[in-house]
């Protein structure tokens, strides 16, 4: 092992570094260079966009035709165009907020193209008046805001496949994405509607052709239940519920229903087509768990990633997405050998609850082939499992809720791959 | 005055209630409603969209249609479609973040469109070793995110005039944004190319056809000083940069150099057109501050403010935006009586140093003719000026750092217009 500077504490094996070379004031601490191209003899050039005026003003911008490529990706049910899901490039983001354009999307019987003046919420069911909302009604109950993750409860499913899927991130964990969210408390609106005392659960029903439809209990609603009006600023998107949505932050994806346009309070849950013959997690004995709605604490690493070629040995940063569906994250560790030995990563400020944490680790490679891993712990103590210890849980013919550690082998060439460790 | 159960305590002349209305786990305390549209004795209609499947996915994802509305504005020098700038349109907004393709711009000659292969970042000047950075280099670097505002330093000159401008809030105080940004801290790239002790500024220069150039004092660039990558989780946009920008939290916007080709490290301020002809402050006596480089702290309410009508008496949310160039926001008061009387706001956690913070206080409006305002304190302890004040300390021929507390006077009709009081 080189004779390292005391700032560049290896912290675990193949290269890990401590975490403070990242924190505030210690910038000095990176030392030597990671790679800049060199001195420059020549003066620089005036490249031609200096040379003449640039482009005018437009109402709403869009990212650079030099970033195109940067885009979700999608698949469909067979004979629909909108009974699918499309993907977040987490390869090529970084920080904690996903742009509302690449956000990704589930949905049933695609994007309903709803007029907002003719939308209405309903409220009904166990409640002492029922309530019909427009959105301007909406508009004039007070607000909250919160930045949280969403998730489809099938994300990262491909990993319980026996050899490990060949595919990038984006296609592996990209149906995960966060949002700043503002909207009415749910509990406001039904306090005003007035709770039944025999309502124990929810019912919320989406606009689309899908009529998309989960349960959820009452507990949920009175705690942190959100009518979302707007993401990240401006109104919610098409894709993902405009112009209204609920937002039950941690839970699985779906429940989050989009159009939402119907909320009944029940004695029980409903039953709905969505949380039966969908939605629920199957066990090694056959039966299935009905009703599992947070989603466990998972992490998984975006840079260095598959289709992310890395330069040669030297300082890198590993750079990755924590989130929990039970709180916020309390510490992820990182690992260069496969899991053998993990240090601790920094973690972006603010840490939020039910919301992405961007974690940050310095890591001299040598060049020579590694196993890299990511492993989130959440403030309950929970850890998320290892692959073997995930499939002793919950066996391996299932597709939900797959929060097992994922593993990025890099070869000697620096070629990054999904594998099994 | 009637009779208002106890968290509807009255806080401030006009009907402003205490904030503990909006805090968590008191949503009961709202109470009565708001304004719902009422029972449904029908059942509620299957709309259209609700008949047949939506549409399709696509790759990266815009507004609804309905939402067209919601647009920058802008307005160019004669003889130029780039030079000029754009607003943000805040009376539409809600939350912290700024959509990107709704975040102002400012730009001396149009926006460039910049290969970013073949763009490059130098840094030089009174340095042991020039450096020129790829993209690709300078993403090797250990990054940071932090969500923070730019504004115009001239952003609301338009309240110096004579008589209130009879005009929106995005015309008024539009040139104001909020992102996350994430990038490569100045400092480490400075360390790597080494200061040499007789530097004491820094020249930050554009790769626009303008070359818009500032000077700062290194001190920031050692603080807080950021070459941001990405905003809002993906590439900065062309009109905000593209490739990459600087970011100096807190600093008047056009110090946040755009386009960034050029740090040189230099004994005293450069100089620069743009630091000398504009951008200082014209006081009373004819001379002019130059370098102030903070923004100080400041309010106003989006919601209502000009545009959006009320829709008769009842309970209202007033809602809007703090910020400050020296840290965080520590209070924010509101007053529906033109500033006899003030209550505090809720601030929306979390609160953050040198971003937007959204701050929410619930009115209860009796239809008589009321002036509302908000007042800013930062956590130095500043508090933001009235009018009168502001013009005492500066006069009223500059155009630059008008930070005065804004005024909306409310009709009897609910018509919201910009006074002064």
């Amino acid at each position: 092992m080189e004779d390292l500077p005391e700032n560049h504490e290896q912290v675990a094996g193949n290269g890990l570094l401590h975490r403070r070379m990242f924190l505030a004031g210690t910038a000095a601490a990176v030392g030597t260079s990671v790679a800049p191209s060199g001195v420059s003899a020549a003066p620089l050039p005036v490249e031609s966009w200096m040379k003449v005026p640039g482009a005018g003003f437009n109402g709403y911008g869009q990212p650079s035709k030099f970033e195109e490529k940067v885009a979700r990706t999608w698949a469909s049910a067979p004979g629909t165009t909108g009974t699918g899901s499309s993907r977040t490039p987490h390869q090529s983001l970084d920080g904690m907020i996903t742009p509302s354009g690449l956000h990704y999307e589930r949905s049933h019987s695609g994007i309903p193209d709803i007029n907002p003046d003719a939308h209405r919420l309903v409220v009904h069911g166990l409640v002492k008046r029922p309530l019909v909302f427009t959105l301007d009604d909406l508009s004039r109950y007070p607000m909250q805001s919160r930045i949280a993750f969403v998730e489809c409860a099938g994300n990262s499913g491909a990993m319980f496949q026996k050899q490990p899927a060949q595919a990038n991130i984006q296609a592996i964990h990209g149906l995960l994405s966060c949002s700043e969210w503002t909207g009415v408390k749910l509990s406001v609106l039904l306090d005003d509607a007035g709770i039944d005392p025999s309502a124990k659960w929810v019912l919320a029903e989406g606009a689309d052709a899908a009529g998309m439809s989960r349960s959820f209990p009452i507990e949920k609603a009175m705690d942190d239940a959100m009518v979302a009006l707007y993401q990240n600023g401006e109104r919610v998107r098409p894709s993902n519920g405009y112009p209204v949505r609920l937002l039950l932050p941690g839970f699985e994806g779906n429940m989050n229903v989009k159009w939402l346009r119907r909320i009944k309070l029940t004695e029980g849950p409903t039953m709905t087509k969505d949380e039966t013959s969908k939605y629920t997690i199957l066990l090694p004995t056959g039966k299935s768990l009905q009703f599992v709605f947070p989603l466990e604490a998972k992490s998984v690493i975006t840079h260095p990633s598959p289709g992310l070629t890395m330069r040669g040995p030297g300082l890198y940063e590993i750079s990755g997405v924590a989130w929990s569906g039970y709180g916020k994250i309390a510490k992820v560790e990182v690992s260069a050998d496969g899991g053998k030995s993990w240090g601790v990563a920094a973690l972006q400020e603010p840490v939020l609850s039910k919301a992405l944490t961007r974690f940050r680790m310095p890591w001299r490679w040598d060049g020579a082939p590694v196993t890299l891993q990511s492993r989130s712990t959440d403030e309950t103590g929970y850890v998320q499992p290892d692959r073997a210890q995930l499939i002793a849980l919950r066996g391996d013919r299932g597709n939900y809720h797959n929060n097992m550690i994922t593993s990025w082998g890099v070869s000697d060439k620096g070629e990054v791959k999904h594998v099994y460790a």
